[in-house]
C-alpha cells in the first residue's frame, strides 16, 4: 500500500518517524529522571531547531553542541545554557564572548594549562568569566585528562583563580560504543562515572568548585545503573538511533526514526542488483557497521511503509547511486521491485546521514496527517 | 612563517590552490584536444558556479551533473548544455521538462526499456523531445547495457521512434578507480572506448542515431592514448585532485588542489596524539585509501602553507575531533604542534570531503593576493 504522502517527495530525502523519535526520547528521559540526574541532549545529530525542541526540557532547555555554529544557532532560538563539548580552540574564543554577549551562557571544554589561561585571559580582558567545564577521560579514547593527573588541579586554579568560571568535569566514554550488550555498557558507564567523579573529588580537595559533573555517551547514557555523584548525563543520537546503535543492542533497529527515502532507478539482473538514487551523497560513507559482528552495508532496506525486507541492504554506494543486494550468504531472494518504487534505507549513523540533507520531513505520529518540514544546518 | 590570509579563517574550513587547480583543469583540456575530443567537465565534485567557469568551456560550456539540483542551479547561471549523468527516476520527469521549459538541453542517461518508454511519453504529451543517452557498462560496475545487448536497440528505438531524441551512448569505467598506474588504466580506458564504439554502432547498424559518444572517468581519461569514434570525454575529481587519486597515480601528492584548514586543539602526549578540529564532519567519512597500497587515514598533514609534514596523518575522526598521529610503523618524530597551530589537511576523496562544506575558501595564483570565497550547494 503506497503511502501518497511520500510520492511527492523529491527522492533522495530524508524521513524521520515522529512517534518512534519521541517513543526514544521518552526512554532516556525516563532514565535520566530514575537516575536522578538532568538530561543535557546534544543536539549534534539532529541540528534543528524543530528538533531541538522536542528533545530540551522546557523548563530548563540544556543543550550540548559539537560546533560554534550550533551554539549560535540555538541561541538565537532561545537556547541560553549550552555546553560546547569540544576541547576549545584559542582561535574560537572572540565568538565564545560574543555569544555570551548575547545572553547565552556557553560553557567551553578544555583539558589543558594553556587552554585554561587563554580561557582566563580571555574572561579577565572582556570582564566574562567564561565558564570552563575540564575534560576527563576515562578510556583512553580521544581527550581529557585522567583524574590523577595533576595538570587537572593545577588546569581547575587556573580557571578558578585567574577569571574564568570553573564549571566541573565532563568525560565522554568514546570507547562504549564499542561494547556490545547492556552489561558491557554498563561497565563503561561505571568507568566513566568514576573517573568524574574521583575529578571532582580531587579538585574539591585541592579547595575548588566542581558544581557540574557530566557524563553521557548514548551507549553508557542507556546502561548506567547508578549514577551517584552526577549531576548530568548527556547524549545525541539517542534521539534517532540508527545501525550501529542496533548493532551493539542500545536500541532495535524498529527504534530507527531516521531513513532515507529513495527510488529504485535501475536493475543489473545478472549481478543480483537493483540500483536506487540512495548514493553515499544521501546515506553518507559512514561504514560505521563494518567492524560489528553484522555488517548492514550503506543500510537496510525498508519498504515505503518502513516495514524491514529480509536480507536486503545497499551493499555499495557511488555518489548518486546505491546498489542494493540480497545479503551476503542469505538464501533470500530479491524481490520485485520496479523501476519507480520507493524504499527506504535505515542508516548506519544518524549523525553522518542527517547531515548530508538540508532538511527532515517528518511523519507525524497522527496516522494520515500531513507531512511536516523541519530545516536543519550544517557549517562552524 | 605564518599566512596572515588564514589566520583569521574559521577553522575548520575548505582551502583551494588556484594555481594548482588551473594546472589540473589545463592539464586534462590540453589533453582532450590532442586527442580530438571535446570534454564535458562534471561538476559533482566542486558544486560551485565559480568553480564551474574556471572548469567549462567559454565557447562551448557543456556540463555533467549528479543531480537535478545542480543542473538547476548551473542553469539558472547560463549553462545549457548538460548531460544528468545518473539513470533517470521516473519520478524526476517533470523536473527535466521544467528545465527544458528553462531553455536548457538536459540530456538524461538510461538503460531499459520501461525508462525509455516513459522518457518517449514525456516527450509526447510535453511536446519536448528529451534528450536521452543509453548507458553503456563496460566493467560490470554499476549500470549500463553491454554493447552486444539486445535491449539496447530497443531502447533506442522507443526512444527515437516514440518521440524522445536518442543522443547517443555513455559509458563510465567506475572500476578505473581501482587499476593502479598509467598502464592498467590505459587498459580500462581501451574497454570503456571499446564499449561505447561498439555500443553506437550496433545502433547505426539498426539504423538509428547516435551523434554522441562520450566516455570517462579521471583515470581513464588521463590515460587514454585513443579514442577513435569518441566525441567527448568527462571526468570530476581532476580539478581538485585527491589522495585515492594520488594512490594509483594518477596524479602527484602535489596536485592536490583541495584542503582542509584546521587548528591544533588538544595533545595526548601518551598516545603520540595530536587533536585537531578537523574531525570526519569536515573530511567526510570517506576512506577511500582504506584498500589501496598506501592508507593514508583520514587524510595527510601539512603545514598552514601547504607543506606536507612527513608521516602525518590523520589517523582517526571523531564528528568534530582529528586525532593526528605519525604513521603506524614510521619512525619519523611528531613536530612541535603548539595549540592553535594551524595545518591542512589533505582529503582521501575530494567529491565527499568538499560535499561537507558550504564555501571554498581560495588562495588565488597571485602571490599575497586576498582570498576569493566561492559559495557551493548542496541537496537535490
Amino acid at each position: 500500500m503506497s503511502d501518497s504522502r511520500l510520492s511527492t517527495l523529491p527522492t533522495p530525502c530524508l524521513l524521520v518517524d515522529e512517534a518512534k523519535m519521541e517513543r526514544n526520547i521518552d526512554r532516556l528521559a525516563n532514565h535520566a529522571a530514575e537516575l536522578g540526574v538532568s538530561l543535557r541532549p546534544h543536539l549534534k545529530t539532529t541540528k534543528s531547531v524543530d528538533a531541538a525542541r522536542y528533545v530540551l526540557n522546557p523548563r530548563n532547555p540544556a543543550a550540548t553542541v559539537s560546533t560554534l555554529a550550533e551554539a549560535e544557532v540555538f541561541a538565537r532560538n532561545g537556547i541560553k545554557d549550552i555546553v560546547y563539548g569540544v576541547g576549545i580552540g584559542l582561535n574560537k574564543l572572540e565568538r565564545v564572548l560574543d555569544l555570551h554577549r548575547a545572553g547565552c551562557r556557553l560553557t567551553v571544554l578544555l583539558d589543558s594549562e594553556a587552554q585554561a589561561e587563554a580561557v582566563a585571559k580571555a574572561s579577565r580582558e572582556a570582564g566574562i568569566a567564561i565558564p570552563a567545564m575540564i575534560e576527563i577521560d576515562s578510556d583512553g579514547h580521544r581527550s581529557g585528562l585522567t583524574p590523577q593527573d595533576p595538570i587537572l588541579i593545577s588546569v581547575g586554579r587556573i580557571l578558578h583563580e585567574g577569571g574564568a568560571e570553573l564549571a566541573g568535569v565532563l568525560c565522554h566514554a568514546g570507547e562504549s560504543y564499542f561494547a556490545v550488550g547492556r552489561e558491557a555498557q554498563r561497565k563503561f558507564a561505571e568507568t566513566e562515572r568514576d573517573a568524574v567523579v574521583d575529578a571532582a573529588a580531587a579538585l574539591r580537595q585541592a579547595g575548588l568548585p566542581c558544581p557540574t559533573v557530566s557524563v553521557g555517551s548514548t551507549p553508557t547514557a542507556h546502561a548506567a545503573a547508578d549514577l551517584t555523584g552526577v549531576s548530568e548525563m548527556r547524549a545525541g543520537v539517542y534521539v534517532f538511533f540508527d545501525l550501529v546503535m542496533s548493532g551493539i543492542e542500545v536500541c532495535s533497529v524498529d527504534d530507527i526514526a531516521l531513513s532515507v527515502l529513495t527510488t529504485v532507478i535501475g536493475h543489473q539482473e545478472k549481478q543480483g542488483w537493483l540500483i536506487c538514487d540512495a548514493g553515499w551523497m544521501a546515506m553518507s560513507r559512514d561504514r560505521g557497521t563494518a567492524n560489528q559482528q553484522v555488517d548492514q552495508g550503506y543500510g537496510l532496506v525498508c519498504d515505503e511503509n518502513g516495514v524491514l525486507i529480509p536480507d536486503l541492504m545497499v551493499a555499495q554506494a557511488n555518489q548518486e547511486h546505491g546498489v542494493i543486494a540480497v545479503r551476503s550468504g542469505s538464501d533470500a531472494t530479491m524481490p520485485e521491485l520496479p523501476l519507480g518504487t520507493r524504499l527506504r534505507i535505515l542508516p548506519n549513523h544518524a549523525c553522518a546521514t542527517a547531515a548530508q540533507h538540508q532538511r527532515y520531513h517528518v511523519i507525524p505520529k497522527e496516522p494520515g496527517a500531513e507531512l511536516v518540514t523541519w530545516e536543519r544546518f550544517g557549517g562552524w
